[in-house]
This record gives structure tokens, C-alpha cells and sequence, in this order.
């Protein structure tokens, strides 16, 4: 069955093809041409007549589906939604992803995960074997806290990968580390916490997500040595969710002599750090610090999540807890729910345990590590007199600015050169002492795309110097 | 490579041989004849060695690798856990699912699912296709209500199978049943409610599941036309979790005439009914009603899940809540977690869509129903008085006995007869006012097993009436 539609691309055009595809087929349905229900092409159709590649379809089609223009019935193909109106999105402040249209030609905005790289057929593989071997017990209920051989892996894939010291009994699998958040923000209110310190700059979606949670983020500056504790300790706060490992935006490693005085500060508020530790897949391996846990399991709670090597699209985190907070964090969840889907925690203990993960992992470390040297590179070329921030790895660079430049006017200039990325100001709460910076997440476009697209901020750069 | 364990099975024993494997087993760990890290057998060497099926071994396993006594490594096999301790089993109230180790031959207690009818191949098939198919958006952050296209298709299907008027911007997928509830005792508490009313005889593990989450559930006695609606008038609350399609555990449909007071109860106080579709999968299909949300979308939420259908492992639920209700249980949800996992999403999405849920059901609702006949023909043979109440279909039949039976000593008796049931009193939250009764659930015994424990249960009974 072929299908008509009227549509054509320009080759010419620095517009993308699939936002020109998503952009005509929206004006033909908002201008009625397309009726709702009228069937469409198959994207392998569609792009064959425009001579595109079929990806490129596939991306319009999902952007207009989930914008509610599109209906896509396996069986009956694609069709116009009955009521072709854009849903209002309603997204959750930590996924710290804009629902702006995004047109632009690359996305340099943190909070995106490679998921182009998600390894497709081994995950099938574990959830086939998963499931083939899956017996009475393990398709019914499960303990809310997790599957006893994923917590068993994990604690002992964190023991070995990152230093964590602890045991299967205070390990939780959760939904993300947005719901080991919520979890912990919920048991610090029982325990009469009222505020929660936070890094600033850091991660304004959990800020949001902390004040949802009836806890006041308080902003605790960052320096070239991580979070400043001695301002920690003038807070009053008895909690902080930190990244000692490698900080959230600036990349700062939280030095030695602070990792001690931090736990100091803990056990003498009796209070508790919760450790963020969600990049550290992506850091150099040689000289690495072990997580801030290994050096006081009795007072940090270790965090962690398959967003960042697998996709957020698997909603698996986990927590290490202190033995002690343990009971009162399942307690929590015992009124949320009943824990995870058990064939997903099944399938992810064999891709811990058949070594898939560390694989995988170290497949993307090398390609993220290659995109970050060009990052500094470019930047070395095309921005004069900025300076890349924090250590090697990770998933974005922090380029602090000359003192002269205006940061929302380079921001606004990249992106009227197709260019998405965040200043630095996007990512304080208080503390507005620091200089001017871009944040350039290289998660998902490759090295040659930025290599452009920093060629075109640099563009804007100079324009802006003179 | 081969590993030799000391172990034999008594085939004359009327102990199930999992049983006989697993404590023959635990023994030998607890006595300190099998040592940490020891490597045992596979299960297919231990099972050719003792000449049993191999599934006798695998559940055998599998139970000690729950309570800790032995570690599943892939790759490197089956050892003797390292701290070879039963860990406390921390359940949630919701599962109805005992943690006392099951001794006995067969279970007739409610809160369990038939997963060994499980279709593991058509589900396999559908997550596959869904990961082979999914785009760099599917992969990513989804709205926390639920992937766009699980919503659309749930909201068809509920509207095709029973009747439900929703649109997919008011279907929330939920982590199972147990967090749509949580969710809502939430919202319901931020309105003012102080109390939540519930059915009587009903499900005790929802009743704590309701205080935790901070309202007093106020039992509603039931009779032979269900909710005693006139009782509910009286009560004082606002809302109500009902099973007005089959009551747990009596099997009375609530009356037409009732339906409508009810309705009309709910919007004199400006209240809400949560109906709960637990078991609509099993009912006959002739001469069903719709489901009481169909006559008021405006005051009923539904709520439904995939454990009873599918497996509660998956952990997939879903809520068809009122539009006006909708923004506060998104607002609350979105503090709690960033909504299932996507993949599970897209694979239920197929699932539905390729019409394998409704023949999955349709093969299970054949055998439940023969099952159910094998239970009303041995209560007639072997339970002289004893009438099964409820209409037809299900997953459980209440048979109400003579007033003079202790249906505690039938209880205890049953189980020295290896069978484990529950009497009505289990159920009770106030009305101590009904007759005794034995709930029989047929979830996970076939015919022959029921035809043989409701034979033990006759003996037991014919011993107590004497």
C-alpha cells in the first residue's frame, strides 16, 4: 500500500532535514490539508521518496507523535491524530531537558545521554536470558528494595569499580536517581531536616525537585578544589548532595584534605552526604579517587543510575545507604510502591555480570574522551582567551569566559547560529561571584559536529569581543 | 566440569521434592557441611543426579538464593553464599504475600498470579521489536505519566474491554496497582481527607498500605449486591476503593441500582470512588457490566494493573483518573519519580496493540474457568453445607460454611493436611458479623491439585463437624 503526501526538502538549506520534514508536515495538519486520521507513508516510504535516510523521518515522526500530531498504530501505519492538538508536556524539573522545539542543528545542552550508543542487541540478549530463565519467584513480587541477585551484583560491581564499601541488604535499587532523591529528601523532613545543601553552581532541576520534596536547596559555592566546606559548615545544613568525584557543571574534583574535613563535618552535625556519582563511568580510570563512600559508608549514601551508560529510558538507579538509614528509606518506599520491574532488574544483573557494562563502558569513555580533546582544541582556537575547567573526562566541559564578555549575548548569538548551549548563569543558584562560562555538554553530537558548532560559537565569540 | 553433593530425595515422601531438595540443602549449609563459597552443582547436573525434573531444582535454588543461602554467579555457577544468612525478607503490606516459607503442598491463598502461564516468547517478541524500533526519544526521558503512545493505546483498550470514557492525557502508568494508590491516598489527603473508605471483608494489605500513606481506612460492610452503599452514606468519608466489577474476596457485583446511588453519593459530597479492576481479565464475558467509571469519568478513577494478567514483576499499572484530578496526581507523582520504565512501556504498548493481551487472556480465562467448576463440584463432594457465593469467574471462590465451624481449627487443619487457605476472618476489618468462610484462590493450582486439596480440606472438615 503506497501512500501520497505532498512534501519536499531543500538540500541547500543549513536547516536539518528532519526539522524541515516535522516543520512541513506540522503546517499541512495545522492548516487542515491533512485531516486527522488520514493515513500517511511509512517513514521507510516517505524517506525513500524524498531520497532522505529513513532516520531522518523516524526523528519527525516521533517528534510530531509525541507532540500529539501524529498517531502511529502498528498494523494500521501512521495516521493524523484524531485531535491533531499538542499536548501541554508535562516533564519532571530533573530531566533538566528543555520541551522547546528544537531547532537547531546540534544540542550541546547538558542532560541528554548518548543513547544512540545504547547497546541494543546485548540488552535484548539479557532480557531474553533473563526471562527464559526466570522461575515462579522471580515473576511475582519482589522485596520493594530490589531483586536479591541485583543487589547482590551491584554491591559488588560498585565495591570493585568505585571503592564503595558496602552490602547487598543496604544496597536499593530505585527508579533513577530521581527516585533515590525523593526517597532520601522524604527521610531527611522525617528526621526534622528543613534544608538540604546543594553545590552552586550545580543542577537547577534538582534544586526544583529537592523544594518539591519540602526541603530548601541552600547553594553552597564550588571552587577549583570542589564544594567549599568551610561555607558548608557556616549553613547549618546537615545534609548536602554532592559530586565530589567530578562536579556538576565545572568538573572540580573534590581535593583530599576536604573529602576529610567534609566527612568531619558529618559525623560532628550527625548528619549525612549524599554522593551524586553520576558520571564517574566516564572519567579517567588511572589516578581516580574511590568514591567519597569507601571513606565513611556509615555516613554517605552512595548514588547512582543507568541514565548516563545505558538510557534514562530504563528508569534503573541505586543507592548504597548507611545500615543505619536503611530501614527508614525502605519504609518510604514501602508506601510508593513495590520496587522496579524485576525483568529489567534481572536483565541488568546479567549485563553487570556477563562484564557487558564494563564494556560498554569503556567503549564510550575512549569516544567521549576524543570528544573532548576536541572541545579543547577547538576552543584553544576558536576562543581565544577562554579556559576549559576541571579534570579529564565526563560528559561536558566548562569554559570559563574573559571577565568582558556578555554570556547571554553569546549564548543568543550560538543559537541563532543553530547552536543550543547553556551559559554558565543557567546553572547558579546564589553565588554570582563567577566569571562568565558556557557549559558544552558533548553527550550526543559527535566529534566533526563540534567541531562545527564550536567553530560557530567561536564566530559569535569574536563578534562579541569587538 | 562436575561437582559431586551428597543428596537424596525420597520419592514415597508426600513432601513436594523442591521441598525436600531445598531443606535437604539449607541443612547442610546451617550444619556447616557446605561452606561459603563452595561451588554446588547446576541445576541440570543436580537434577540428572537425583533423576528429578530440573524445575524441581531451579525452585529449590532459587528459594535459598532468596534467603540468602546460596549465590547465582553466571559464568561462574551456583556457590554456597558467602554469609550464608537468611536476610529479613522486608515485603510490602500490598503483596499479600506471606514470607513464611511454604511448606506445604499446595497454595490456595489469594495475592498470588498464575506466572507460570506467563507468555515469555510473545513477550520477548514484543520487546525486541519495541528496542529495535525505538528512536533516540524513546530511549530518553518520557513524560512521567507514561510513553504517549502506552497511554493512547491503553485508553482505547480500556474503552473497547470495558467501557472506561478517558483520553490518553488522563491515563497515568503507574508502578503497579500499589503506586496509583499511593498516589492517590496522596492527593486525597492534600484535599482534606482524612479518612478513606474501603470494603469489608477486603484486602488487609491495602488497608495498612492506606494508613501508611496517612488516611484511616473505614471498612464498608458488603453484602450479596456488594458495597452496602446506604452504610457508606453514613460513614462520613468522601472516597472510596471498591471492586464493584467482582468483590475481593465475596465475588459480588455491585448492583445497577447501586452503582447509581453511589454515583449520586459521590457527588453530593463532593467525592471520589476508586474502582479497582482487579480481576475483570477472569470474569465471564456475557452479560458483564461496563465499569462503574464509564457512568461518571468525573468521580471515578480507575485503576487497573498487569499483575494479575501478566506477572507482577513487571511492576506496570495504570490509572484513567478524572480530568480534574489528573494535574494533582501528575504534581505529586513528578516528586516521587520520573514515571516506568520506558522500554517495558513500548513493549506493553506492542503487546496490547498486536492483540497478544487479548488472547492471552482469553486461554487464561478458559482455564480459570475450568478451575473454578473443579472447585464448585469438590465443595458439593467433600464440603457437605458449604456454598460458594459470587457470580462467575475470577481468581478465587468464597465459600461460606455452616455456622457452627471453627474456621480457624479448619484453617490450622488444612495446613497439617498440606494445604495452605485462608478463612474469611483473614479478610475482616470490622463486620465480625458473617458467617465462617475459607477463601480459595485457584491462581496457581491446576485442576488436579485443586480436585486433591479440597479433598484434604473435606477430611479436615468432616473431622470438625463430627
Amino acid at each position: 500500500m503506497t501512500w501520497h503526501l505532498a512534501l519536499s526538502v531543500d538540500r541547500e538549506s543549513r536547516v536539518p532535514l528532519a526539522v524541515q520534514v516535522r516543520d512541513s508536515l506540522r503546517r499541512l495538519i495545522e492548516e487542515g490539508a491533512l485531516r486527522p486520521a488520514t493515513r500517511i507513508p511509512s517513514s521507510r516510504q516517505l524517506a525513500a521518496d524524498l531520497a532522505v535516510s529513513r532516520s531522518v523521518v523516524v526523528e519527525a515522526y516521533e517528534q510530531l507523535s509525541a507532540e500529539g500530531y501524529l498517531a502511529t498504530r502498528r498494523g494500521s501505519g501512521t495516521t493524523v491524530a484524531e485531535c491533531a492538538q499538542p499536548a501541554a508536556a508535562v516533564g519532571s524539573a530533573l530531566t533538566l531537558v528543555d520541551h522547546e522545539p528544537a531547532e537547531a542543528a546540534w544540542d550541546l545542552r547538558t542532560g541528554t545521554s548518548n543513547v544512540q550508543a545504547f547497546p541494543r542487541q546485548e540488552w535484548i540478549r539479557c532480557v531474553t536470558a533473563a526471562l527464559n530463565d526466570a522461575g515462579r519467584q522471580d515473576l511475582g513480587y519482589s522485596p520493594p528494595a530490589g531483586v536479591p541477585v541485583t543487589r547482590q551484583l551491584l554491591a559488588g560491581y560498585l565495591g570493585r569499580v568505585r571503592g564503595v564499601r558496602t552490602r547487598p541488604e543496604d544496597v536499593m535499587v530505585t527508579s533513577g536517581f530521581a527516585q533515590g532523591l525523593a526517597l532520601l529528601c522524604r527521610v531527611l523532613r522525617d528526621r526534622g531536616h528543613r534544608t538540604l545543601a546543594v553545590e552552586d553552581p550545580g543542577h537547577p532541576g534538582e534544586w526544583e525537585f529537592i523544594a518539591s520534596a519540602g526541603l530548601v536547596p541552600v547553594g553552597i559555592p564550588v571552587d577549583a578544589d570542589g564544594l567549599r566546606v568551610d561555607l558548608l559548615e557556616a549553613s547549618g545544613a546537615r545534609a548536602v548532595l554532592t559530586t565530589p568525584g567530578h562536579h556538576f557543571p565545572t568538573g572540580a574534583r573534590l581535593s583530599q584534605a576536604r573529602r576529610e574535613r567534609l566527612i568531619a563535618w558529618a559525623r560532628a552535625v550527625d548528619g549525612y552526604l549524599i554522593e551524586d556519582d553520576y558520571d564517574n563511568a566516564y572519567l579517567r580510570r588511572t589516578g581516580q579517587l574511590p568514591a567519597l563512600q569507601s571513606l565513611a559508608p556509615d555516613r554517605v549514601v552512595y548514588a547512582g543510575s543507568a541514565s548516563k551508560v545505558l538510557a534514562p529510558a530504563l528508569r534503573l538507579g541505586w543507592l548504597a545507604t548507611p545500615s543505619e538509614l536503611m530501614a527508614s528509606v525502605e519504609h518510604v518506599r514501602a508506601g510508593w510502591d513495590i520496587g522496579c520491574s524485576g525483568l529489567e532488574q534481572l536483565a541488568f544483573a546479567r549485563f553487570i555480570d556477563s562484564g557487558a557494562l564494563d564494556r560498554h563502558q569503556r567503549r564510550l569513555r575512549a569516544e567521549f574522551h576524543k570528544r573532548r580533546e576536541v572541545v579543547r582544541e577547538q576552543t584553544a582556537l576558536h576562543l581565544p582567551g577562554a579556559r576549559l575547567l576541571g579534570g579529564e573526562g565526563g560528559l561536558q566541559a566548562y569554559l570559563q569566559l574573559p571577565d568582558g564578555i556578555d554570556e547571554e549575548a553569546l549564548v543568543r548569538a550560538a543559537r541563532s547560529r543553530s547552536v543550543l548551549v547553556r551559559g554558565g548563569r543557567f546553572y547558579t543558584l546564589t553565588d554570582t561571584t563567577r566569571p562568565p562560562a558556557l557549559v558544552v555538554s558533548y553527550a550526543t553530537v559527535g566529534c566533526a559536529g563540534l567541531a562545527r558548532s564550536l567553530a560557530e560559537i567561536g564566530t559569535a565569540y569574536r563578534e562579541l569581543l569587538r
